[in-house]
Order: structure tokens, then sequence, then C-alpha cells
């Protein structure tokens, strides 16, 4: 399998986790079908929107290749018909959130350092995939967006795309990078959620 | 009449009715001149700026070209000194912001379809030119946009957007094309607030 | 000193000055340490992306040059360290923003008019480059943005920016024209604060 294949497949799991905990959000709030679909759209693609957007890759993927839409309309509809379930499960929205927040992070930084061979762009544009589209969606929900209050969130993404950023550099091998960079950001972020860890006060 | 010039008075016609739309707004909150003139420009030039900057095309028009500028700042001015006669309009906001989503659906797709050639690019940014305006404007006065409502608004863009993106992929007449796309998204949008439809709920 | 070191002066102090803005605001509400740093480069370099990406000047430079960030974190870590100090001064935020906002003002509209021609766009682009940031950091923390309020501080950086192309057109020494502007300004903003003027009402 190429890179390129493997890359792939990692950006639209990520979509696809992200599309799921945006439809369960908006679901939540009742807002109607319409809103639930482009919630799951906003969630799944702002963030990729707004790191090609920074990289000048226009028109961004998340708009011109079709199987982004595609994905996140087919999870908003998922989500719909199969919600009671859905909310069995505890915390079922952190849960797919943490997994997006990995593929995304590890992906944006790959495809930031692939495009600009710069290390910071690189890091704070995986970043920026990672949370981006969360962001999007709190600010269009009219609330303070989760990743300014007391939780490990962003510094999530930021180790996951600063691992893969370090891993890449020095050559580790792609069979496993990605993968390990994915499980580092997802196990802080469920480990601090379980735990309550918070960062210090300021 | 060249297409160029029909679709320049399409995107001039859509940038006026907004900014009105945006100035009886902010007046309505009692915001101060700059602020009346600063909402009518975002919701006139904004949904246009973002489609723009997704589609490469910097620096965006709204910006570039002083007609726009100059337009929001008239409309603005135009709808302070007439004020108390507008008030007994009822709903003008409501009447001039499906006005100009129906000419900035059928604009934004027009360009975009023009400018990339990707019927999902094109639906989805008429779509964003015609609802990003109002989004960028319920964002700033720190309330829940619209758009997310139950009410049939961003679906009557997406209506009028693909309609217009189907009739120039079928070849149908310039003549009046643009003009039954318009008439469609408004219509959908007065009815709709008429008769209160309301999409299904999720 | 050539007009390339002044201006990268000019931008790094209204970096350092809005990061330090931002910091005492995300510190008064009591954000973690990371929403702090977050919160201080967003301030910092907010309005600045948001330039770049207007001007297709992709990856902005707020995301591509180290120093930004690195002076953005070392603002937030000195303003968190010295907090009590900062806290008996009346008005920190007040001053430190309308330092930044002068400096980005006279910066941004050079910058645009340099890569555009367009005096348009560079007294737009500097008037967005003074107030995005802040525009950000409010829409952030959930509040209707200081802009909007009844005062005078996007009409300030309009005239600054106003000032400095029209300088730059007339061929003014540029020894002393950023500093008028930068003066210009700053002086504007701080007397509207102390004397509580305001624009009319519309």
């Amino acid at each position: 399998m190429t890179d390129h294949i493997l890359f792939t497949i990692l950006d639209l799991v990520g979509t696809f986790a992200f599309a799921v905990s945006g439809a369960v959000a908006a679901r939540h709030r009742r807002l109607d079908i319409f809103g639930v679909i482009a919630i799951a759209y906003v969630v799944a693609c702002g963030g990729g929107i707004l790191r090609d957007l920074s990289l000048g890759a226009v028109p961004p993927v998340g708009l011109s290749d079709w199987r982004y839409l595609a994905l996140a309309v087919f999870a908003a509809l998922l989500t719909m018909s199969v919600y009671p379930l859905v909310q069995r499960l505890s915390q079922p929205v952190q849960f797919f959130d943490a997994l997006g927040l990995g593929f995304f992070a590890i992906y944006g930084a790959h495809k930031a350092l692939l495009m600009t061979q710069n290390i910071e762009i690189a890091v704070l544009l995986g970043m920026l995939s990672a949370v981006g589209g969360g962001v999007l969606r709190d600010i269009l929900l009219n609330r303070t967006p989760l990743i300014l209050q007391k939780e490990i969130y962003a510094s999530a993404a930021l180790l996951g795309a600063s691992f893969q950023v370090l891993g890449e550099r020095l050559d580790w091998s792609m069979v496993w990078l990605p993968w390990a960079g994915i499980a580092l950001c997802l196990c802080l972020r469920m480990v601090s959620l379980r735990y309550h860890w918070n960062l210090p006060e300021s």
C-alpha cells in the first residue's frame, strides 16, 4: 500500500468519525434534518478546509472531492436512523470526536509537511485540521469552544501532530508511524477525560 | 447583453439587497453608524469573499472592486435615512434577505462552475455565497445562525444553485435560466415563511 | 535601515502588544495555560492571517515564520508570570490593544498596498489586520465583538490605514510616515476611551 492510499484512508476515517460526532451533537440540540447534515459536514470538513486555505491548496478537497460530502451525509443519516441506539452508548460524541482528533492531527501534519517542508506549519496545521471543525461547530451553535475549556483536547492533537512530524523527519517507518501517533492522541484524550486530567491553571 | 454583464448585474443586485437586510438588522440592534455600515458590508460581501477564498480567486472582488463597498455603504446610509419608512414594511429584512439569497445562489454557482467545472463545488459554493454573509452576521451579533433554525433557508439556496448548475450543464438558454433560478429560490423562501413550512425534524 | 526591516519591526511590535492584550483577557477569564497561549496567539496573528489569506500570500507568515508564534508564547508566559503586577495597571488590555491596533493598521496597509497597488484593498486589509485578531478573540470567547460596540475602534484603524496609504501614494518620507500613522491611531483610540467619545447613533 502506498503512502498516498494510506493517508487518504486516514483522512476518510477521520471524516466519518467527526461527522458522526457532529451529527450526534446536532441531533441532541434537535436541529432539523438539514441542520444535522450541515453540522456533520462542517465538523467533518471544516478543519481540513481551513488547513487547505492556509496552504493555498484550493479548492479545498473537502469541497472538490465528492467522497467527503457523501461520507458526511451518510454518517449524518446513519446517526439519525440509529439515534436511540447511539444514545445508550456512554459519551458517544466524545469517543468519535477523540478518534477524529487523532486521525486528522496525523493526516493534517503529514499533508502540511509534504506541501511546505516547514516543521512549524506542519505542527500548527495538524492541530488546526484536528480542532478546526469542532471550533466551527461550537461557533455555529453559539457556545464557548470545547478547546478553550479546562481539558486536554488541542494539546492531544498538538502531541499527535508533533510526533508525526518528528517521525517523518527522522524517517521512521510509515508502516506504524501514523498508527502510533493516532493511538497516542486518542489515548491521551480518552484517559484525560476518564480521570479528569486538566492542564494547570494560568 | 453578454453573460459577463448579466452576471455582474445579478451580483450587484444581490449585494444591494443583502446590504439593506444587514443594515436593517444592525439598525434594529441600535449599533452606531460604523456598526451599521460594517454589518451591511459583511452581509453583502461576506459570502462572496468566502467563495472567492475557496476558489483561490484572490484578492476577492468584494475587497478589490470598489463598487461592492460603495453599494454597501450607500445601502446602509439609505436604510438609516428612511428607517421609519422601512419599519412600517412588514418583514423588510426577510424580503431583502430572500432576494439576496436567490441572486447570490445563482451568481455563486455560475462563477464557481465557470472557474472549476466541478458540479459539487458549484452547488456548495453557490449555497455558501448565499448563506455565508448571513452566517457571519449572526456570528458577529452573537446569535445562533438563522440557517440552523427550523426554516427553509439554506435549502432554498441549495435548490437555486442546483437548478443553475443543471441548466448550465444542459445548455439551457442564459436569457431566462438565471431569472428562473432566482424566482425558484425567492418563491420557496417566501412561501415557506408565509406558511411556516419547515424541514422534517431529525 | 531599509523599509523591509522597519516594517518587520512594526509587525513584531504589534504582535507582541496584541499577544499581551489577548493573554490578559484570557487570564482574566481564568482559561488554562493552553487557553491563554492560544488566545494570545489568535489575537496576535489572527488579523494578519486573515489579511494574508485575502492577499493569497500563503502560507500566512503568522504560521510559517517561527518568530510570531515564539513572540506570542513568550508574551503569554510573561503576562501570566507578572499577572498581579499587570492587574494593578489601569486598563492594561486597552492600552496594549490600542498599541497593536496602530502598528497593525499601518503594517497591514503597507503590505497590502505593496502586493496589490490597490488603494481600497490596502485600506480595508489594513483595518482587517488591526481588528481581525480581536474579532476572532471575541467570537471564540462567545461575546459581541468590541468593534461593534459604541466606541471608536475600527474607525481609528481605518484612519491610520488611510493615512499610511495616502502618505505612500504621495511619496512622503518613510522615516516618519508610519510612526505618525501609528501615533494618530493610538491617540484617537486612547483619547476616545478617556473622554468616552462615540460615533453618532444610527
